[in-house]
């Protein structure tokens, strides 16, 4: 209840003399009131698409939310005109109103931002032709007043020293502050204070942007200047790329392990042992012959690489790591809303006011039910279930369509595979022919990318389209439910063909003699020796950097730069014979060129998918959190020079959480526990070799399994038409990779009791796995609080200071009211004794007492 | 901020003399200021162990607050003798001080109190030896300042209609309020206002909750009298009852379905068929014979009831049940939260003060310490994991201990039931030998019933001394871990038999020719036909009902009873002359003789494990729903004549939810989702009759299905002294239940393929049961909002209201600044603007004017 102890000299610190770049600068013309806000419209062109675009200058919330009030109070005004879009003036850019009516709605609009105390100044002599500005000046008691609304927090006269922790912890962190000093950014402390200055900040803010990557982000700095909720989305960035390390640490090592232990494996050393000698059946029809099984000695030791025991471990790991990495940014995040003064702050109800489209619709309805029963309507209309059903459908229909082309586009590829496989095999060039595999392998994964790179953006406009069709009611739901669409389509294209070759690839066969086909002419493709394991990786990596690579970094950087770009050829084309004038301009008509911003949902969403990358399959590829490090290094920085270099400033947000994204986190390391057990049990070797070693080997050691999982063929079995064409070979039997009974046994071809008994163990295995790791991470969650030790000592240690201020305060009170009134103390109680009735008690007893006078 | 438009009679309404009863009444001697609280202590017995007891007799916990804060000064308070327990006054049961150092302490506890503001008063003329009374009185501006410390919510002047729905949905509304308005408690609105005195509270509130079982609980009533933790309990036993009713309805469909397929299950006709003639193998070593199967025929037929498709529904349906409850719960919570105006409210921090035993250990230590050192110590010391570890070595033995115990009781039950039926089998009485199975069953379990109520009561106890031993450092703390281990013994004793029959019992018995033995000589039992689960329904039924009708009913009533009647008779005997005299005495006189409250974890406790039983095992005992319901009807009444009549008056406390229970129904609604589809896959015969229906059966149907489960003995090879000795029969060939290979195969009695493949299935039907109603519930959980729409859509209605009345308040400020003070409007900027600088703007705007003068 006291203002903060502020020097005053830095009101006139930065005059609007200081601004020598242009004529006015950051003031109104009368040099005193600050610019807070800008807003431009077109007034040449009312056909244009995009006019009133708020270009945002300034950081303060409390002002944006009054901005909208104004708007919100425009919707509910008893106009004469008919009722009319509410946010006409910040959102219309997809109707189609007449000028006049534009400008009566811009006026209104303007009217309702002076009542709610807003000053507001034209400029006239703009220097970008077809655009107006309006400047916008908040008063101080205008911001105070949206700051008590929203509760912000103050700090008081009162300070109190944090305690310092003593003996062995408190040596421990000097030294990791000594070694991780280096990291801090270079920023001093009280020079943020001059940050928020509007005529600076573009330079001091890049400059501590553009400091070297390995640095700790300046998090306070972002918040300062972008607002909660970008802050929070760089904190829960740098937290993650922070929770990487470990994890690609480890992931490293169990790829070291692998290769390290490669040449103990039994079976590969089996397979490609010299005096091997097993005949394979053929890979495909008629063109392919009989094979060694030693021409698979390359794949089958690549393949141990990443199917080993370890992998196991890691995967469990990796379960664990997502528990702690949620339970991590729990408790930053309590941190954070605790430094930030957020900690009483309750979620703005801003977002609840109906979106312009929506209430149009409304209005639309109402006047056709007025025409229709020729009176007028009371009360309020509402969109009901029925309104929406075409839309609902709409949207259904649409993304099943929508995942249907994505499984038919894997399905073409996987027929790619399979003609190019053949057609390959039939070529006489030996080098060709032996390169088959890794040619058809990595093609197809290329091509695999480009349609996931291509469909993404297909994807996204799709879900926009979809969201913009059901007409949700509030900017809330709006967001909600596109970045659900959204989700759900650019996961199903990310993971579609993945999830293909890790379950589905290699299963679907058949066996020789009866194989199964596809169009009847194409037999499905088999894995190599060694399970799918090592195409999954090898799909996996290729999609997943080349994401990254191309997507991410070449389309974020590049495409804003582009746009930017085009904008300032076409307002230069427009006005030519201006060029020299240019360099003049305003800080804020410079700013019109730059890209607006669009929000934070492709950023998540970014990050989202290469969580997926990083959790789900990391049974198959432990070196993606590597790669994801890697990536999300780079990715912090250029996000931060997108947002402050190439983006128009975005409206300041208060947040508390990130919101939906902290859900759809949870989801996929749930289904990631799932999909890993699944991996591990079936798409790897791990089960059956535990099965023989356990149940089957005469030695308990893994000499014999490769034997063991191959089942025996009689050639004579083939279809007519079916069988290789090659004469080189005279075989009366081969073998292939299944467990049936041998040609000899009373049910030939049959599946054996083998399969049976390794599907159980593999089916167990995925129990015990999920229940396991599943209970982990619920311990995992239990054991650490969500609340930081330090921040709910610090918050009740607040508390009790704020008791025992307002203890003296009222104590001083009393006396003074004793003082004052000396036979008071009997008019007291029959005045108040009766509210005990009711168990609520005056919030402010200060203010009871103020009545009494 | 305004005061509460209330009628000022009503503090006169029930003067002093209304308390004709006896002289003071509920007033201290000037008759003026209420008795709020009563402290009782023993005088003439200064070893007793129990002085001091609080007798509560207040609701407002602002009141207690205050109280426990005058306790805690007392520890803080730099007094001259050694460092002393601080919680002395109120907790000193366990300790043995001088008597004099005892009246010393309660002096100073009692200055302490009169420091905060508190009146007190002694009954110099109490007629009940050894026990002294101190009167405890809160006088108002005490209440308004702890009031405001809690942020109690107040309310205002305002009041806004709330809006009436309309249409269908209020019509509907109205038809449902007049059905279930006969379930109303007569009680009327006005009527509460005087309950909150004390000399009608008894027979008031009494006369509520003996109002009829079948009548909607007042809620409202409870929480004004006991305060919101009970409150909130009562709430929650209420949602339970009433969730119970919809589950306990489709239980019961489900078993009549059962009944009334009973006659259409091939299965059980084919075993019933007098055409059957399978000779079965002998049920134990030499005393049993070779028996016909189709003397199975009762049991195969009654398991039906609770083994058939509708029970996989079932157990789905009480998943979701589940899922669908918390949710309920979580609404109901928050809408009481909104009622009771604790939307702001966080959990009291009263419960961090460290507890009298902590402060004692950590005296002894640094005692110890100074000791030693020969120096006085500045810093606080704390018990370190060290100092922690006997007493956690002590826990974790101890629990290991006991739930051995459990295991060890389980096992000498099963050796009771083996070592019974061969004797029974042996004997020459035909009804005895025909009704062995049912004896030995029952017997069993009810031997199981007495050993688990017994150890109930054994581990309450364990379970508390474990926690005293570890001198947990908080109240809250201590309860939490308290709770934790009660619930890990008494569920591990409610559900090791049950389990063991679940998942254990009969699978562990090898095969003809090969039994498994214990101890070398007892075969391990088997189940009957048609699968365990009849035994599983058995035991789970006589458990459920003889814990509820015995432990919850009789205990729960009982006990309290008794212990009054004995403290009743003690006092008499002590003072047997004075009898007439007690017929005279004061209200806290006569409440000082009932059981203090011992708090709601017994009672959360039996419903917890009432919900496991209801949600684990639903999947064999479908009735469990229903038995829960009638229980929990006696029971929400029985426990509020308990709190009302037959113990003292809870300190009122303020509760936002239930804590730890929440977390626990969680868990247990988590493992009864991988408990049930255990049981269905496993327990029941679900799994191989489908397997047989689909893999092997020749047309499709079920005939057949017996004779495929029943594997084939050749009666030569028993192991010589096991064969039975019964020379009636001739038989080559018996057969018994498993999947195994016949005599003349290769590999004979080596498990059989069909066993591997139904084994797959089982595991299979686990994984997609376990993800399915995973997904379910989550989807449940995502669906339905935490939040009720009606709830969120009032809180946004008094928000904004909040606001245009702040709005109009600080325009009449404003005018009233600027008639008053014309110049002052420069002044003011130069003054607050540059706080801008710093986010933080001041909270309260007015204080903010209000300093300017």
């Amino acid at each position: 209840m006291h203002s903060p102890p502020l020097s005053p000299q830095l009101l006139n610190c930065l005059t609007p003399e200081e601004n020598t770049g242009c004529q006015h600068g950051l003031y109104f013309q009368d040099g005193e009131r600050r610019v807070d806000y800008i807003l431009t419209y077109h007034i040449k062109k009312p056909s244009s698409s995009r006019s009133n675009r708020q270009s945002s200058r300034f950081t303060d919330n409390a002002f944006t939310r009054s901005l909208r009030r104004g708007t919100a109070r425009l919707g509910r005004a008893p106009t004469p005109q008919p009722r009319g879009d509410p946010e006409v003036a910040s959102q219309d850019h997809s109707m189609d109103y007449h000028v006049d009516d534009k400008r009566l709605h811009r006026e209104e609009f303007e009217g309702n931002l002076r009542d709610m105390g807003m000053e507001l100044e034209k400029d006239e002599d703009t220097k970008t032709p077809g655009v107006g500005f309006v400047k916008i000046h908040a008063p101080w008691h205008v911001l105070c007043r949206e700051a008590e609304f929203m509760k912000l927090k103050m700090p008081t006269k009162k300070v109190y020293e944090m305690k310092q922790s003593t003996g062995v912890g408190a040596k421990i962190n000097t030294l990791v502050n000594k070694v991780t000093e280096p990291l801090y950014p270079n920023v001093e402390d009280n020079r943020t204070h001059n940050v928020k200055h509007l005529s600076y900040m573009f330079s001091r803010e890049k400059q501590h942007f553009y400091s070297v990557f390995y640095k700790y982000q300046p998090i306070g700095l972002v918040r300062k200047y972008f607002g909660e909720k970008i802050g929070l989305y760089f904190a829960w960035l740098g937290l993650y790329t922070q929770m990487l390390i470990p994890a690609s640490l480890v992931g490293v090592i169990v790829f070291l392990y692998g290769c390290a232990t490669v040449d103990d494996n039994i079976p590969s050393m089996e397979i490609c042992h010299p005096k091997n000698n097993i005949t394979m059946c053929p890979l495909c029809d008629r063109a392919c012959s009989y094979w060694k099984l030693k021409e698979a000695c390359g794949t089958a030791r690549a393949s141990h690489l990443f199917d080993n025991p370890a992998t196991v471990f890691f995967s469990i790991f990796m379960a664990l790591w997502a528990a702690m990495f949620m339970e991590h940014w729990k408790r930053r995040q309590m941190r954070l809303n605790y430094e930030w003064d957020l900690t009483g702050f309750e979620e703005e109800e801003v977002s609840d006011h109906p979106r312009a489209e929506y209430e149009l619709r409304v209005m639309q309805k109402s006047l056709k039910k007025e025409h229709k029963t020729q009176k007028v309507l009371t009360e309020k209309e509402k969109l009901t279930c029925k309104d929406r059903l075409p839309a609902y459908m709409t949207n259904v229909v649409m993304m099943l369509l929508m995942i249907g082309v994505t499984f038919a586009i894997v399905f073409g590829v996987i027929l790619y595979r399979i003609s190019t496989k053949t057609a390959l095999h039939m070529s006489n060039n030996p080098t060709t022919r032996s390169n088959v595999r890794l040619t058809v392998k990595t093609t197809a994964a290329i091509i695999n990318l480009v349609v996931i790179l291509i469909l993404d953006e297909v994807y996204g406009a799709v879900a926009r389209w979809l969201t913009v069709l059901e007409v949700p009611k509030t900017d809330k739901s709006f967001e909600e439910r596109l970045i659900f669409k959204t989700f759900i389509l650019k996961f199903v294209n990310a993971f579609t063909p993945i999830i293909y070759i890790a379950f589905f690839r290699g299963r679907l066969v058949g066996r020789p003699g009866s194989y199964l086909y596809v169009f009847e002419s194409y037999r499905m493709e088999e894995c190599a020796h060694g399970g799918c394991l090592m195409e999954l990786c090898i799909q996996l990596s290729i999609t997943m950097l080349g994401k990254q690579l191309i997507q991410n970094n070449l389309f974020e950087i590049g495409i804003p730069k582009l746009k930017k770009l085009i904008r300032y050829i076409k307002s230069k084309r427009r006005s030519f014979q201006e060029e020299e004038r240019e360099k003049k301009l305003q800080r804020y008509e410079t700013d019109h060129f730059l890209e607006p911003f669009a929000g934070l949902t492709p950023e998540y969403m970014e990050m989202i998918i290469q969580f997926g990358f990083v959790t789900l399959f990391v049974a198959s590829f432990p070196l993606a959190p590597l790669f994801a490090l890697l990536n999300n290094i780079i990715e912090i920085r250029l996000d931060a020079k997108k947002f402050v270099a190439e983006l128009r400033r975005p409206v300041a947000a208060r947040a508390k959480d990130i919101g939906i994204w902290y859900n759809l986190l949870r989801a996929v390391a749930k289904v990631a526990v799932i999909i890993n057990a699944f991996v591990i049990s079936f798409t790897s070797d791990f089960i059956p070799r535990l099965v023989y070693q356990y149940m089957y080997s005469p030695d308990g050691s893994m000499h014999g399994f490769v034997n063991h999982t191959l089942s025996y063929f009689n050639v004579s079995n083939f279809q007519d038409g079916k069988e290789p064409m090659d004469p080189q070979h005279q075989v009366e039997m081969c073998r292939y990779k299944d467990y049936r009974e041998p040609p000899w046994s009373n049910t030939p071809y049959v599946i054996s009791k083998e399969f049976w008994a390794v599907l159980a163990a593999r089916l167990a295995f995925v129990i015990v796995f999920q229940n396991v790791v599943m209970l982990m991470s619920d311990i995992v969650d239990w054991l650490i609080p969500d609340i930081p030790k330090d921040i709910s000592l610090q918050i009740h240690k607040e508390k009790i200071l704020m008791v025992e201020l307002f203890m003296k305060e009222e104590q001083g009170k009393i006396q003074f009211i004793d003082s004052m009134m000396p036979c008071g103390g009997k008019e007291k109680r029959n005045n108040h004794a009766p509210i005990a009735r009711s168990r609520s008690i005056p919030h402010t007893h200060s203010h009871t007492h103020a009545n009494n006078f």
